[in-house]
């Protein structure tokens, strides 16, 4: 052991954009011994994740599998596999996360248009619907739980209007699945992904990731091969699926384990629970925030329960009050990106973190530092 | 902790082409608390698994980080950053990971030439070297160790032969690292990957990746964006390098641990030592296959030494022989890929594996299943 990781802290509580603190559980099953990738006893693992994304996703998806990356790379895998250059997309922005979709999709030849909404506000579907009205795409991407500026995007509603419109329907939720409801069947989602270092309490390092029958025939119907080997799904299926499986990629063994883990304990949980926690962790931390003065930076309704985006008071050293939080009360919180840099706070409540306890220990914490 | 992990085998010695088996302390670093992905403490840690790649590859190359996937993820971020369409490619093939090289730049773009020797032969630097003298490359790739059929390509004399070709030198050498000698500046060598789930005992998710100042010249002359943007080492390098580390996606922080220990334990036994043990586990299998009357496919002076193909012998039923070995000894082994499935069985003496009592575990069970 290094002399780093011998005397790395081993009480930051991490209340920032993600990664969350890992779940106990989780930290057991990464430790657990490495088998080989086409092990038996690991492809019953592989299939039981699938089977839990599903559920969980509440989709019948069969593709339905962990992406080997981060996040990002599930974002990677869900544009690169499902757009050919020269096809039309429309991404929906309102954040740091619909502006990366953009440049993905712009980098693999797409057509791209951006639908702007202002950061911190949500993505109304009237526009959507208007902008539909005069266009045809085939993608629409969205960010269910837009982490760069604690706005939940209405996804039923947007749904409804993309629904008729042709186009496959893509929806990051790499921050709200395990916090919020995600109904990909319901919503008539077609290739969804997120991220495990967020609500599931998992270290960073996977995206689970679905897609639809449509989707799927859209790939099997490309006229180029998918221009990413790493990521192509054509060739991962027949990893993840059949009697025979075939060696792609070595599969990110024990990390896998830690996923497998970690949605085991939020289906143990049960989602109903799960969400409830997290809608009642944030609406403690904003009965908390209001005696100290401090305001929440988007409006009621559209608020993310799993990240809170608090408004820098006038006059505060935003930078300083991280660094105090951070150094003199172990607790990691987050800064605003982009536009927002240093007008917002980003406070994470996340998995296991989405407790009572937790929100008082920061709260107790950021009076300290503000008085 | 699902039945699934809570039964997990714990005695299986993994002898196949990788994953080995994990080192006890990259275990314990796996499990270490997970921190934010620009906390002090971890860019610590970023630092000094810069510095053990420079250390163990033996290069001075600024830019030196792990590639966040596996070591296929180490060749796509190789090839997408620093080929551009109409770019021309000279890929040396002599197993599946040079066939997979040319895959990855032809779905590119690039105007790739495959040199095809054949698989269970080295490639040939004079041949090499008359194709150079009527062609001109932008990069020309080659396999250090070929995991596939278990040949040593001579690196050594391939860097002289390419040297003066103009064309970027990119070596994958997954298997090598941490078994082999690796010197990229004395080789010249301008691009480098590895994986972690080979002689470094880590499990697989991780692709410590270099790259020399020409190579990053290149990048940064680039007339187009790099198409893939999880891998754009243009941005990653603002996250890896300099004072002020800018967010591109989330590290995957624990198995960054993992990593940083498992170059620790190559690094404090010390390169030579772990060269000399890796051909030392090798001899000693060669020495326990005569009697069983078993020969090594690759021609001695090209074998690899942590990667160990074995022919077949005449009537005897290889998968059932890799079946008995796993369920009846508890001992994995790899299988022939492409046209060499069902001619060799293939034997990984790696990292922590690459051990003599190893080796006899291997012959006693082997010698069983034969008899």
């Amino acid at each position: 052991m290094t002399s780093l990781l011998h005397s790395l802290p081993d009480d930051i509580l991490l209340l920032g954009p993600g990664p969350s603190n890992t779940h106990p559980e989780v930290y057991a099953a990464l430790g657990k011994p490495t088998l080989g990738h086409l092990d038996p006893v690991f492809i019953e693992i592989m299939d039981a994740i699938k089977g839990q994304i599903q559920e969980l996703a509440h989709t019948d998806n069969e593709l339905s599998i962990p992406i080997s990356g981060t996040g990002s790379a599930g974002m990677e895998a869900s544009i690169v596999n499902f757009v050919e250059p020269g096809d039309r997309v429309l991404i929906l922005v309102n954040g740091v996360f619909g502006t990366r979709m953009v440049d993905v999709a712009q980098r693999l030849g797409a057509e791209v248009d951006a639908l702007e909404f202002e950061w911190g506000t949500p993505v109304i579907p009237d526009q959507v619907a208007e902008q539909l009205m005069s266009n045809r795409y085939d993608l629409i991407g969205v960010v269910h739980a837009e982490t760069s500026t604690g706005v939940r995007n209405p996804l039923p509603e947007l749904a409804a209007v993309i629904k008729d419109s042709g186009a496959l329907f893509l929806v990051d939720s790499v921050t709200g699945l395990g916090g919020l409801p995600v109904r990909l069947d319901d919503w008539g989602v077609d290739i969804f992904y997120s991220g495990t270092q967020k609500c599931l309490g998992c270290p960073p390092g996977l995206a689970p990731f679905s897609a639809s029958a449509r989707a799927v025939e859209k790939l099997k119907n490309r006229k180029t091969k998918v221009p990413n080997w790493y990521l192509d799904l054509s060739m991962l299926v027949n990893y993840w699926e059949g009697a025979k499986r075939a060696y792609h990629h070595t599969a990110p063994i024990n990390m896998l384990y830690g996923l497998h883990a970690a949605l085991d304990v939020v289906l143990q949980e049960g989602e109903e629970a799960v969400v409830a926690r997290h809608q009642a962790a944030h609406e403690h931390l904003v009965a908390g925030l209001d005696p100290l003065g401090l305001d929440l930076f988007v409006e009621e309704g559209y608020r993310l329960p799993m990240l809170n985006a608090i408004t820098v008071p006038e006059g505060v050293d935003e930078a300083a009050v991280r660094k105090a939080l951070r150094m003199d009360h172990h607790i990691e919180i987050g800064a605003g990106l982009g536009p927002l840099a240093g007008k917002i706070w980003r406070i994470g409540l996340m998995g296991h973190n989405a407790r009572p306890e937790v929100v008082d220990r920061f709260l107790e914490a950021l009076r300290k530092v503000l008085s």
